[in-house]
């Protein structure tokens, strides 16, 4: 199901290759001013066919408004927002439908679907979805600025190169300051031995992975709730949604695993007579609310499933086994594009649980 | 909000230091025997007062049923069970109402509830909540395992010893031999290095923490849902609603961001007439849904942020920065009495999506 | 299932013959003081054994709070209380296992649970089980109260015998004083036949059925949402989770049907410098959202089922056409005791709707 | 806000007079086929500009699909489905922004939404945001009659007006031939009559409303849940998110207030070796599950609040009192285009009532 959230809902639907994709989005407060071009600059982050990085296919991905905006506010009634698609090579995939792809959806969406499901460039399995989860985020992080709240990321591992992490003291300049460049990472030297990495990988026929770090600063303490309606449980429903992510941490995360106490408890002082933290190891989360702190998460991008070696797979209609080769355009990376695909996951995230906290007439 | 679930929906409540603990389940399958022993015996798993490594804090921790069960059996309505608190030493916490532990929820607690929350032992936050967790989660798992489904969970690091990972070949066998071992290894003398290292923490006042992989076996290939409620999805949400979770991860996880495609790709083989992959990289879920191999999860514990030394803290009465030494009694290390808990959030998410893909009238 | 409630939640549970019934509330304002001396006055209302017109089960239903107070306060954590059972007389039920009665639960309940649901009494679908429904709804009226919003209920018809309709000028004390009658009626005269016509159908071995009609007064303009989540939607969806409601309707309701838009249009007006309705034919709804106007709502109870003469039923075992006499002690009509428990789910419903429009840290 | 339901979920988007309105139907079964002539020959039962009776706007109402449909099946994505609007008269509403029409949605839409709201045509609010539920509700009836399934609806009065109720014995090609009648009514001079009393109300300027009663044939005994999520619940609050619908009754519904239980409790009997009930006062329905017999349910649609005689209102800016005479297109009764809207609502509370009990993968 590609439905999500509490007080704002919204649906992503499409496939690769069928008419549109789109989302709808219920909830969202009324009276917002939605800049369209502001959306389709943040959209242009992940669109396709920009980067040697990234796949051929060519899509203006230019979002067209159906719903919920009046006079270029929001209006309280659902907004629908869709993208035609076009440049589609539908015959790449004709042979796949009985031939699983390792790494991909195909074997359990043939059987969770009786073979029903459309198989043309993944079908709703695709990453392109993540474009309409770009379209609701991208909205999200223009009502969440206006209450001085802002979201960025960057790649902080590709290729098993790792960018610097993010300093202790965030500024929205730094998050923002991201978002022009061409590969989002705060150390240049590391970015060009990742871009270097992907082309290797690439001109191996292989792919890879990566990681990225969001933060969001802004969030006062005290927002959200305990258990299963944690920040960490909300937003890691969120981007384990996301195709190829599979693994989510907060603060330290994993790291905390090896450490101690001490090293992880995040002491408490005074600063402009405002309590503050004097490290950040539990990503602005404790017991699932907001600390005050900037909230920072980590998510794990595996690398692309299609890569153009021979694998092993079988015929799900003879039953024998079959090696296939993946024809088509694939990314041999899609860490790059991911990044405004997280940002998006996280805004969404906050609005749904500032919500939660405010009311749906927040403002 | 302690509430989780779709087709089952079940609600934990119950402060440390209150009169009760317990679970709400609504929706269990009808006629399902519930053997209150072995119940009882999943409970004692995680009970405090049981080895050197964990809490002084004596609990019997006995179950009692409210509702739910009809002649031994659940009969369709919700069933209710609690545990009667004791051995409670509450004057420890009088002092930490206005000064917030560094690590734990009392501050963001504090703002979020105005000051209204139980500060008594964590009151509602207290580790002492993942006791009706695992009776929810308990339950779940004589459930399934009657439908041929089992789940284990050994500590695959703690305090950075690593355990060995469990074996591609995994049995339920291997996963009930693990729960009656003291300590949840694959590797007994990593385990004793586990042991002395929590000790040497607990010498220093200080705290470890940890990570449990857990593995789930027996569902069928072509269960679960896309996006957002995808396997990875449910799960985390679950496990991130657990106290000190801070980083959830499925198949490789992390480690994916640093390899190739073709070190990820899990290629499909026949055995056995029936389709399997040669390897599990991507943890038995593909695109959301289930492929038929073992689901494997792994989840990052932080240290117990209760720990002796003097911490830095702030008088949220006067506004003064303040230090605090704090009382009671601790866990210098909770992953080995987590070990039970991730299993049960694991069997309540099978269960769950499970009933949503079979229908509640499901057998 | 049993679980009602977006942003407070909760789930009724218990069997009229188990251990105990109670509820537990997710979600509840944090430091709310609850007075539990007055909390049991609004249960007393609905309480078995205290009138001829009622069953002579005697059930003292002390509510006893197992979580989510602290202080007196409600303290963020979910709110459990429950209510033990006892005069139970489990013999009287036994023949009923396979013989269902007509017009109950019985039929329907066996298929649905594969004969695995608890007979006795009802079970989970006995009329007791409300009584946790006004737990909740005490609970949340006096915090609706302190908002200043108050909820009040009478008998608008009952064995065909109709009370006055309210007041269009309705006041939060005439509401009050319906709560302490004997009968909750306008007219005393109507209320007395009422009186006479439930023991003429007692004396007949038969049962009668009534209306209820209820008003929620203080809601400001504004509140709720449209379409599925309109207050009639939300409100509904509580009020026919009572048993042996068959019925709703928000201000002329079905008489709407045979009235024309001249009649039914509430003009506006100024009052006080405020915009008000010069009628009230809408019940205060409009497109979903609150006018302003006091809701109002009416709930058809049908009359009790259980009845004392004999009955065709059909043995589920045998497959045989079998008639059926009900023993034990049954309510000739349930409709004075509903009263309460209309007010409490018009209550919850209306803290929900509130905390949906206002957030969770209203106050 | 517009999004209904559990394992299925749909959000119906658009606004009168924006540029499209449309619905997302997420969780259908896969491998259904589709008619889409058939769904258009639904949709063309609402439709207006087809009548005497009705307004004077002409849509065509085009269902175009734009995602979720693969080769004439439904593949397991979301299935978006829109209508181009066309022929809006905008101009007409222009005075309505700050004089809110009596009867309308406006006023508290106003202060909803802080006048942000798109008051043309009554914006999201106006009842042409039921075609798209017709959308969805068309495609439910065509997954249901697979299942031997059937629903259907006449109108059971209008303007005061009645029709002969459902005879006992129900069957699918009554249910059938309902639908191929310019006024869905049993008894063709009642109809005769109604239509008489739409025009002689539209010749005073005013309007008329009336009441629908709808049958579902083909549900097994034992499907649904209890309490707040019985049948009852769960189709009147699909039911109240229609504009218009003030009331919701099953079986008997108001009328058993003034029954006695000797006259409401359906015997049970064998029938041809099946258990069936000789009367079905309790509407298909008890405890809030299926009992085998016909659903049946009816909806009271109030008046359209839309007439041509001047009423009394309220300026919003400067706060004075005003009268309005409303200018525009408008039914007179909207209750002949609601019958194929009642339909749909029942259809899609039924699909995804089955789809709980029998699971997603339902075929």
């Amino acid at each position: 199901m590609s439905s999500y959230g509490d007080q704002i809902r919204f649906t992503i639907f499409g496939e690769s290759h069928g008419s549109a994709i789109g989302v709808v989005i219920d909830g969202l407060p009324a009276g917002e001013a939605i800049d369209l071009e502001k959306l389709q600059s943040f959209l242009d982050r992940r669109a396709p066919g920009k980067s040697a990085l990234a796949t051929k296919r060519k899509e203006s991905d230019t979002v067209k408004i159906l719903s919920g905006l009046y006079e270029g506010k929001t209006c309280g009634a659902p907004l629908c927002a869709a993208i035609a698609n076009s440049d589609m090579h539908s015959t790449d995939y004709s042979s796949l439908r009985v031939t699983p792809r390792p790494g991909h959806a195909d074997y359990p969406a043939y059987v969770r679907y009786g073979g029903a499901n459309d198989i043309r460039g993944g079908g709703h399995f695709s990453g392109r979805l993540t474009a309409p989860l770009c379209i609701a985020g991208g909205i999200a992080q223009q009502i969440l600025q206006r209450k001085g709240i802002t979201v960025g990321a960057h790649i902080s591992s590709m290729a098993g190169i790792c960018d610097r992490p993010f300093p202790f003291e965030l500024t929205a300049d730094l998050l923002e300051s991201l978002k022009t460049k061409p590969l989002a990472v705060l150390d240049e030297e590391a970015g060009q031995r990742m871009d270097k990495a992907v082309r290797d990988a690439a001109a191996d026929r292989d792919s890879v992975g990566g990681c990225i770090e969001c933060a969001l600063i802004g969030i006062d303490p005290g927002i959200g709730d305990t258990m299963f309606e944690s920040w960490e449980s909300r937003m890691a429903s969120m981007l384990f949604g996301i195709p190829a992510v599979k693994g989510v941490e907060f603060g330290d995360g994993f790291a905390m695993a090896h450490k101690r106490g001490s090293e992880c408890n995040d002491p408490y002082r005074l600063r402009d007579g405002r309590i503050t933290c004097e490290s950040n190891h539990n990503g602005g989360i404790l017991g699932g609310i907001s600390n005050g702190m900037p909230i920072v998460v980590r998510a794990a991008i595996k690398p692309t499933p299609s890569i153009a070696r021979e694998q092993k797979s079988v015929d799900l209609e003879t039953g024998e086994e079959k090696n296939l080769e993946i024809k088509g355009r694939h990314d041999p990376c899609i860490v790059p594009r991911a990044v405004p695909v997280i940002e998006a996951a996280v805004a969404l995230t906050a609005l749904d649980i500032l919500l939660i906290t405010e009311g749906r007439k927040w403002n």
